[in-house]
């Protein structure tokens, strides 16, 4: 079994060992399990500050102060003292994209005008419930769309979200490809602009922005492609320049999920986006989920079982994919963390979940430090797509969320 | 564009067109979406009766009678009248893998000695609750969990799932494996059952039961290899033929998901129960959920949108992956199917969901007659693993049930 390297990939200074018992955000996990029982999903506020402020940081040494917008996508996470923490911050607004979302948002202290509402397939209703909201921030990703909201109402300003037709995604997952050589469902590609821009005409919508999405999770080996992605949307940007003055770029920034991946380089990613809008006239917005949230939390779980079955070794633990379904539904497994580290030989274990489906899996063949039965393993970059899609299948749907200040 | 054939591959009595209106057990589908409004499922009793007898009547047929017992695997859904219906019936029992589903049938009627508890990775307040429950089977799937419930009382029996290291499922679905040439987290393998069965007799645990699952949604043309399985797995029931009472050959009985599909031959099937069993002096049970529930629910859809987007056609409805998981997660489509037939040209359609993500796609470039906005969309075989994994995911998780007498 090769050893362990230490540090740790994913160690830092408020995730990081401590005379061998794991800490985060100043608690030990040990403990925070002893007081809260598992599983338990803990954010840390700070780190979703340290984490925003980066991206402002970055930007402002770009040269892009006073010409962006930070939009946090709630979908990855709306668990409410998050979002109102996010709020109390002033550092960023809201995407998101269903009427019950919007609520919930402005539940949370957000206002409507910090709100950019970015839609697919909506239903009158939904129009309906929308149109109340004044201030927000429209995106139609469809003819229908813009003729839909235009029918509710003219002479107001919208948004469009545009499909470049050339994606960016996680290699060779195609669960997350937004855009690309395949027509995907979302936005207006080029061959109905026109049609898209005479229609808005047509119901006196002025289109004063242009959004567009293209993929999850890049990182730095996908800058370059990121880049090319937004000169082929500048064509849309260039064919509205007298009324567009917001672009927003979408978010899909990464977060690393295994010890071969490396961070985002945040510079050369602001480097991008200030060399293509820094000299125009136009407000930048980006919307980043992941980014903000993922690495912010961890999963805590108890140890069921520690088994050999034929060459293998699982770890059974007492939460299964349906409250953490990165794995089983985008293929991104989870790194798995002991809360202590047991003296011994390093294990090679496969983390498995207690429901009674054979994609219930975390994690395959990583090698750990000892592992017995009781003792806590956490799940880290479980801050994302955990809770908000979490469901109560074979009744296991139990779970506690703290943030932790 | 091809023509769509008549009468389509799904069409049965209780699920066909009558002068151009979807009927669905006696109810006009457009009616049901009027008076209730949607997304909404509907599940059909008499069709769950009908898939049950059609069950009893395979065995009975190859000469089964009073050897064999049927569970229906609660987890594919468990919506409470329909599990109540399913109970007054009469004709089938409980399989269940948590404490909460075990609470959950017994509130819907069943009593403890219908349910059979298979389980993996039971956490210890998971053991306490269940060796409350007098009467349950309960199904060991580790030697950890016989020594654990071994300390919690002896004496008793119990069964023990094994893993007989061969698998079958759909093909090339790796999301289905329950076993085969990778090693899975269920059951004990040949390699440790002698391990097991010292240990059972270590807490004076008699093995009266042998359970095996080894994949999910066979239909006829895997039946020479369903039959290869059991015969594997027999030489672990000959190892205990003293005391095994009662052998469980798990679910995973196929229902047609695609024109391709042909439906599973029963009476094929069956006569593979009777070859390996009628002569052996123990109970077969099997534990179908999809065989009893998927055809039996629908869920209709309103269609919001209808576009053309570069080249495909794209028909957005008011419901996401978030309910009807199957595409999403295990990979298998959805059959779409217009309320009524309009007349027209038929069109390839893609069905998108309103959920802001590239997974959420229920079919690809299917053939019907003509959709407009305000259409009322059905998606058959809803009646297995959509509910009972929905997720409030982007706060798009509403939807009701109906049970229709």
């Amino acid at each position: 079994m090769s050893p362990i390297p230490a540090p740790p990939w994913w160690q830092r200074d408020d995730l990081c060992y401590q005379n061998g018992q794991l800490y985060f955000a100043g608690h030990e996990v040990n403990q925070l399990a002893k007081l809260h029982s598992t599983p338990t999903f803990f954010y840390n506020a700070q780190r979703l500050n340290d984490n925003i402020a980066r991206l402002h940081t970055a930007l402002q040494h770009a040269g892009m102060t006073g010409k962006y917008r930070v939009l946090y996508a709630m979908k990855a996470n709306r668990y409410a003292p998050l979002l109102t923490h996010l709020k109390s911050t002033g550092l960023v607004g809201i995407d998101a994209c269903s009427p019950n979302e919007v609520d919930h948002a402005i539940s949370c202290g957000f206002g409507p005008d910090e709100i950019s509402f970015t839609n697919t397939s909506l239903s009158r209703s939904d129009y309906d419930r929308l149109n109340r909201i004044e201030g927000l921030s429209m995106q139609c990703d469809s003819l229908t769309c813009i003729r839909k909201w235009g029918e509710l109402g003219g002479g107001r300003n919208i948004g469009i979200r545009i499909n470049p037709a050339i994606g960016l995604g996680r290699a060779d997952n195609d669960k997350l490809q937004y855009a690309g050589a395949d027509t995907t469902k979302f936005g207006i590609y080029r061959e109905q602009f026109a049609e898209a821009i005479a229609l808005a005409k047509q119901y006196d919508l002025s289109i004063t922005k242009i959004h567009f999405h293209t993929g999850c999770g890049y990182l730095t080996p996908q800058l370059d492609h990121w880049e090319d992605i937004i000169q082929t949307c500048m064509w849309f940007v260039d064919q509205l320049a007298d009324t567009v003055e917001v672009v927003n770029v979408g978010g899909g920034l990464g977060v690393p999920h295994t010890e071969h991946d490396m961070p985002l380089d945040l510079d050369l990613w602001a480097a991008i986006v200030a060399r293509n809008f820094k000299d125009k006239k136009v407000i930048v917005e980006i919307e980043p989920g992941d980014y903000i949230v993922k690495d912010s939390g961890i999963l805590l779980l108890t140890v069921n079982t520690v088994e050999w079955k034929r060459d293998k070794t699982f770890v059974g633990v007492n939460g299964g994919f349906n409250i953490a379904l990165e794995p089983a539904v985008y293929g991104l497994p989870f790194q798995p963390v002991p809360a202590m580290i047991r003296k011994g030989e390093p294990m090679k274990v496969t983390i498995a979940g207690h429901i009674n489906e054979a994609l219930d899996i975390f994690s395959r063949d990583t090698i750990l430090t000892p592992i017995e039965e009781d003792d806590v393993l956490v799940l880290i970059n479980a801050g994302a797509y955990s809770t908000s899609m979490a469901s109560n299948h074979c009744m296991r749907g139990e779970f506690k969320e703290f943030l932790l200040y």
